[in-house]
């Protein structure tokens, strides 16, 4: 039988008192470099582990951090923040932080689950995803000083916390300029209908890597509607030869579009999803680990205090995934 | 400003002393029932919520439910665990309980793990996933009374604990049985090389339904295994017209080489993912968000002090979901 390590095995082996071991666990701030170094090594060295609950008593630090878990949606882009999920949940493992999930139908039930969450598990902070135009969590969040970091911008709201986004318009940009580099001249983009952050990024990049307007069209998610969209554009005259889109599902849909007129159009999805691999979609694909990764420094930053006075704000690069499509 | 409800606002409300509202929340057992009742009305009344640091103090309850966020694999049936754990999540949220993860590289880092979050959090229970013969995580857990349930019945070791799953070889059966229905006579099985409980069971299915062996071959999971393995089988003497495959990975692959071979066969997937919805692959679909419910349900009895004295084990019928490829 292996004995329990206490603080009182920890304070014995850096030879300080326990309050010293305490202190160098719930305020290190007040304990000397040095003391707090060898404390630090008793610790590792023995392995020993911090009980939550009691420590939370006296700290108010639970060390966890909770996310939503989004509803299942379409199952094609819907593993995007499945991924991101993974990525948070090693990283906060790593940085000493348990991450734990809750649903929620929309950005009102949401608001509800933090104010009940906050009162019955005292929760460090919260990692927000699917930050939309008008998003009312930033700022119910903020006025209660509860830290946050969002995945996703503030779109159009003042730059008031830290943030991680990937640079979509980048992406987008990526996959127009590879198409133009293999003599593509008419290069057209389907994409959501405008109005959405994400989708309205997706549009600017193609736009700005074509240096005019080449042909459009807008469709809501999915498969048949992206078909749909894409047929249309590809019996105008003057149709594009490759088509960039703002989704893998818009892309599976074109990719029929074509198949049924009998044309040979090369296409680019977005997301770099299960079904860009199986089927050998080119598309771009999100950091999301690293994305995950930035969240947790940030956060860790913002709980220790070491934040600095500005907030944070990350942009990480996509990456152009090319397969046979394109 | 709104007053905070704390036990005492919950004592006048109910005429009863603090001491009684305590005991209704942390051991109800020794309050008489018409007095409980009155407290609970008062409690849902006032909206009173539990501070669940101090209750876990008091109760050494935390209502936390850890479970294994399972490492992106496979993208394309890896799903199936995140739609599990969208699930898990919901039904755990309604029945008071949240959902902690964790990651782990095996099944030894995955013990590692259990201890680090039993002295760190004082943890309710576990959801464990991915069964699997020689599975050591059950035992571990049994020998220290930690209550959990599987999702994925103990493959050859003894029912000592409660669990869930889906019956895999009536997924596969099923899936035969419409094959024969359309007049397959050759129905072939593309599965994973024996040993694996799930892949056995698949693989039985579709024996049982056959009533022989019918032509059959065995790939590692993924596209590329699945095309080789489907291709060889489909250039014997007496090549099956139709093949039911453990996994929509496979199924992909069967289908690529049906196609390169300019061959008409009828192709059944399993697990119903998001790449089958997209090319409209006919596939066994399982029912996460009942089983998942249905773990939440069996832990709730454990922990309630409600379950029976033997285990007790759910086993639910998946459905096949018909698209063109059968």
């Amino acid at each position: 039988m292996v004995e329990k390590v206490t603080i009182a095995t920890v304070a014995r082996r850096a030879g300080v008192s326990r309050q010293t071991v305490s202190n160098v666990i719930n305020t290190p701030d007040v304990v000397r470099e040095e003391t707090r170094e060898r404390v630090r090594e008793a610790i590792t060295a023995l392995g020993y582990r911090v009980n939550q609950a009691a420590r939370q008593m006296r700290t108010g630090r639970s060390r966890l951090i909770a996310v939503r878990i989004e509803p299942a949606r379409d199952g094609i882009n819907g593993s995007v923040l499945d991924r991101f999920l993974h990525g948070l949940t090693d990283a906060a493992g790593l940085a000493g932080y348990r991450v734990m999930l809750y649903t929620a139908a929309d950005d009102a039930d949401e608001i509800a689950t933090y104010d009940e969450l906050l009162s019955a598990y005292d929760l460090d902070a919260f990692v927000l995803t699917s930050t939309h135009h008008g998003d009312p969590r930033t700022s119910w969040l903020a006025a209660r000083d509860v830290p946050f970091v969002t995945f996703g911008r503030p779109w159009g709201a003042p730059e008031t916390h830290s943030w991680v986004d990937v640079d979509n318009a980048a992406g987008t940009a990526a996959a127009t300029e590879h198409l133009l580099a293999l003599g593509h001249r008419r290069v057209g983009f389907l994409g959501w209908p405008s109005g959405s952050g994400v989708g309205d990024a997706r549009r600017e990049g193609w736009h700005r890597a074509l240096g005019s307007w080449g042909p459009s069209a807008e469709a809501t998610d999915g498969v048949d509607s992206g078909a749909s969209a894409a047929r249309a554009m590809l019996q105008r005259e003057e149709a594009p030869t490759a088509i960039v889109c703002a989704s893998d599902s818009l892309a599976l849909g074109a990719l029929q579009a074509a198949r049924e007129l009998g044309r040979d159009v090369a296409i680019v999805g977005f997301d770099d999803t299960a079904v860009a691999q199986a089927i050998g979609l080119t598309s771009v694909s999100q950091p999301l680990a690293e994305a995950a990764t930035r969240c947790v420094d940030l956060l860790a930053e913002l709980l220790d205090g070491r934040a600095p006075s500005t907030p944070t704000t990350v942009l990480l690069p996509p990456s152009l995934v090319v397969r046979k499509t394109a």
